[in-house]
């Protein structure tokens, strides 16, 4: 059994808590807690510390908190040449502490708090900083994911900002899309197939090929139409901006 | 058995066709095509015909084309006073010829050519100019799908606007994180899992709820990141006006 400690009790700690504890080749081992909470059902309470001198000895450790803790507590590790990563999308390798071995276990995806997700789907983005210690890191990985791959910090930072775009723009055009309905009396649940659609529409269609829609046929009239029916000055600029985006795109490429 | 006929070839006519051709309380008597092309595996040929005075008596008229010949189609229809209703998100009721009773048979979905569609859970926005004809117009709907709406043309209106936001410019935004990837030499596909999972919290959280990231928690640092890493400008606007919008929202309103 390949030993692993996580360090962290948020979303993404917990989350990865219980899809290791289903794994067959990976064993955790502690759990670093500042808040001694429970963590989950998964998890034994004596695995659980919030004292960093007791940290036995694992054959990897996990930092699963927030972007800006990142630095700090890896430089709090007791501990020194062990292999340590970090979970997040956004902070560089560099952001670890030097006097561990650094890596970096990143799960691409959106984790709700007390919903179940099957990991098996996730892909998880590694890297580390020497080449002999890759093959430990996919081996944690595989063992909760079919899904692996090999990304580089500058490739990473590329899949962050892309991930900005097709999750937490795309959500808050959701919630425009939401409003207009309140707004106008309908409910928001008619919208709901087809936002279903369209994610699944990538399946088998590149999002260029897949793109419908007055601005994309230039549909002067029905993009006029649209632009004096929104009275609310954020849609409306919202709307302007991203069919004009759509109208021009290639232009000027 | 009711008889309709359906005047249109293209996308949305072909995939009525498809669905009318399962019903066992809706008959398609004929099907007008300028083009007599070859529609679809369940239709007769001799069912088809492009000759406005062949047009035989039918409960329900339903006319698919697109938005700016519906006009001049319905004016072109030999016979008065009979049920005819188009099939358009935007089209204004009125659009259609006076000399019949007037109604939309709106199916709120993307259609994709050769895709097959499970019509059970389209949902069909309803209206119709007299009270007597929406019974009809119901049991046409009712045939093929679990999901009726009755909407008003102001609501229909709000829908359609409501559906270029969630479907047209999240397929965009879809677009521009593909473009990231592709510029950046990483695979689109380690996206996919995430869009999927973010149309699918919809199914628990409302839009509002589900709204994570940067902009959101106000991560000013991440940002900055984000708007130095985009160095084409078209994304880059983007990103500024979603995160500003996204920071902003609720404190105009």
């Amino acid at each position: 059994m390949i030993k692993i400690t996580i360090i962290g009790s948020g979303n993404v700690a917990q989350h990865l808590i219980d899809a290791f504890a289903k794994s067959n080749t990976v064993e955790i081992i502690q759990v670093f807690s500042r808040t001694q909470k429970n963590i989950s059902v998964n998890l034994s309470s004596s695995k659980i510390t919030n004292d960093w001198n007791a940290l036995t000895q694992a054959d990897l450790y996990i930092i699963a908190v927030s972007d800006d803790a990142i630095s700090s507590v890896s430089s709090l590790l007791p501990f020194e040449n062990r292999l340590v990563v970090h979970t997040s999308g956004s902070a560089a390798l560099t952001s670890l502490d030097d006097k561990n071995r650094k890596g970096v276990f990143y799960p691409l995806q959106t984790f709700t708090k007390g919903k179940a997700i099957d990991f098996k789907n996730i892909p998880f983005c590694l890297e580390t900083q020497s080449e002999n210690d890759y093959e430990l890191l996919e081996k944690v990985a595989q063992s909760i994911s079919d899904s692996i791959y090999k990304i580089d910090s500058h490739q990473r930072k590329a899949l962050h900002v892309a991930a900005v775009f097709v999750n937490n723009f795309t959500n808050y055009l959701y919630q425009l899309g939401s409003e207009i309905c309140q707004e106008n009396n309908v409910s928001f649940d008619i919208l709901k197939p087809l936002i279903h659609e369209t994610a699944e529409k990538l399946l088998t269609l590149s999002p260029k090929d897949a793109q419908t829609g007055p601005a994309k046929r230039n549909d002067i009239s029905t993009i006029e139409a649209h632009e004096s029916f929104l009275s609310n000055e954020n849609q409306s600029t919202i709307y302007k901006i991203l069919t004009q985006s759509i109208q021009n795109h290639g232009k000027k490429l």
